[in-house]
């Protein structure tokens, strides 16, 4: 029996396709020690098969969910499964979804809104098991399983790109909230009346620790250097990228910069600061940084645990009752494998 | 067969019995919704007698528990209940509290430390079925399953005193972290850079929305009046009650005091945006706000509520899926309550 997994985003939708047997041991045990045993299948090796398809999202949801339904028969054949051995589907969208029901009530730059999802992906591919559910959930679902947080009972996972994004899992369960609008771990403010938010509000954490605000506080400072008349790798870095993107003041840092090294400092700063709240209320055995700006690996991990370890509320209890603080290990598959995962939790024959 | 549940305190230990069967239904029965059903009994009604002792805090941790067992033996006799027919003990404290060794490892102010109240308790009573938990932990319980939160899924209840404390409450199990060290909402820095908390951090919640804090923003408000020579019944209604406390503005502002507004607006905009915090990360079906400052009732409520609900990530969903806000309703009992309920779903017949 197998599942498949499809991720909508704004530029790609992509699909993948796992077997049951490989993935099931894994969700239905008892969580583990994370150090006691390894996961049965790691990483992107759980999916037999995966590709993607340009998204369009000019088109309507219901040319979009045609094409995903094709997407699903290819990666099926493709893999050498026969589509009448595919038990269900998750399929997993940016914004907010309702598990129940199987509607996309919005989905920002994709074009559902209030669309059943459920329904067409039905009728396009014949197959009655439909799972739906969030991108973030899905990512997070897919890290405790087969990922990072794979053996633990208590797992965070933070995604840091343009936004902040990510999903509390417990027990084997994603945290949602009564009305599925959960998790927003960036919009909670950290600097009151501080910079405007995109969801209106002053100060969030997204406004400080997302990619976009790294980039603003580079901006910042080479304004500043500039204006006092101080010398910075900064420019040329950001000249040969075209432009300040997330990487320049890490590897500006990394050739002794010192502006540079102000830069991330300060955002480091913020971004531990945020951590340390979520530490404090979850008391996660595993936070995991997802997102492109985790490829900094110990750049940025080794001054994030510093700070958070002297600063969080239990840091007098020995280091083993510390949560620990890793990169996520799944990248971009993430969406596409808890899609899968979240289809065998939900219809899998062993439940 | 009955449970006993025992609230240890700087000030007081606090004792209570209830029958199993008058809560059992209420632990073990799916969530409904919250205006299905009414609980079976209402708050602090499910206690069949209770009472309560000094903790006098400078003896020692064993003759503490010595007087916290006699106090439940007295508690059983008064209730007309045989001590044989007592099957499990629940006793939680302040501080960090490991349930599975049944250890208290720090209590604050009183002298419990790495203290094993487990094998104390069992031996000053002779019941093997012991509970131990964190009194925060507690009262959430026991307003998730008897008071405020009851026949929701998902409950919050945040607790405003001296300090802030909290607990999330999903689908009838206390969320506490692997290490048992979570829900500490109050150390959650919302002003980076901001006052001093208690924990070491600057900024804290806790610095800002407890009673502590409403009284330094009530003194610092009066003196700013006073230098600048602004009439105010703060200081007449602070001499009455020997000293400003957590009353005093609220007090003042019922009798028109422009003052006193300020003092209160600026608090509730602290505590909103705190609220929207958790909100946004767990969107509970109710969040309880308990401790005293919850007398305030709707003087509290209703302002914090207007700013939630606009400020809140989900504000453009239909009013039924947002979060509703309201006081706690067990008082000072909740500990006492919640340590038998735990007690009650750890060791009940009808697990």
């Amino acid at each position: 029996m197998y599942h498949i997994g499809i991720d909508l985003g704004g530029t790609n939708i992509a699909a993948g396709i796992l077997k049951e047997s490989d993935v099931a041991p894994l969700l239905f045990a008892q969580a583990r020690p994370a150090d006691d045993s390894q996961p049965l299948v790691r990483g992107d090796s759980c999916l037999l098969y995966k590709d993607s398809i340009p998204t369009h999202p000019a088109r309507s949801a219901e040319e979009i969910i045609a094409d995903a339904a094709s997407l699903a028969r290819t990666v099926a054949h493709r893999a050498g499964v026969d589509f009448r051995d595919v038990t269900s589907i998750g399929f997993v969208s940016p914004g907010t979804v309702n598990p129940l029901t199987g509607i996309v009530v919005f989905a920002g730059n994709v074009p559902f809104t209030n669309f059943d999802v459920k329904s067409h992906l039905r009728r396009h591919t014949g197959i009655e098991k439909i799972t739906v559910d969030n991108d973030a959930n899905a990512a997070a679902y897919a890290e405790a399983v087969v990922g990072a947080g794979h053996g633990v009972r208590d797992f965070l996972l933070i995604t840091i790109g343009t936004g902040i994004g990510g999903a509390y899992v417990s027990a084997g369960d994603v945290q949602r909230g009564f009305n599925f609008a959960g998790g927003e771990f960036g919009h909670t403010v950290i600097v009151v009346g501080g910079e405007k938010c995109t969801c209106g509000r002053l100060g969030c954490a997204e406004a400080y620790c997302s990619v976009n605000a790294l980039i603003r506080m580079t901006l910042d400072e080479m304004a500043r250097a500039d204006a006092a008349g101080e010398r910075t790798l900064l420019k040329d870095i950001a000249e040969k990228t075209s432009g300040v993107n997330g990487k320049t003041a890490f590897d500006a840092m990394r050739e002794g910069d010192k502006v540079a090294e102000r830069v991330v400092s300060r955002y480091i700063y913020y971004l531990a600061t945020a951590l340390t709240n979520y530490i404090n209320i979850f008391q996660p055995e595993i936070l995991a940084i997802g997102g492109g700006i985790s490829k900094e690996g110990e750049y940025l991990l080794s001054p994030l645990r510093r700070i958070i370890y002297s600063e969080m509320f239990n840091h007098r209890q020995s280091p083993d009752k510390y949560t620990k603080i890793v990169t996520a290990s799944l990248g971009g598959d993430a969406g596409v494998i808890g899609a899968a995962l979240l289809a065998v939790k939900e219809w899998s024959h062993k439940k």
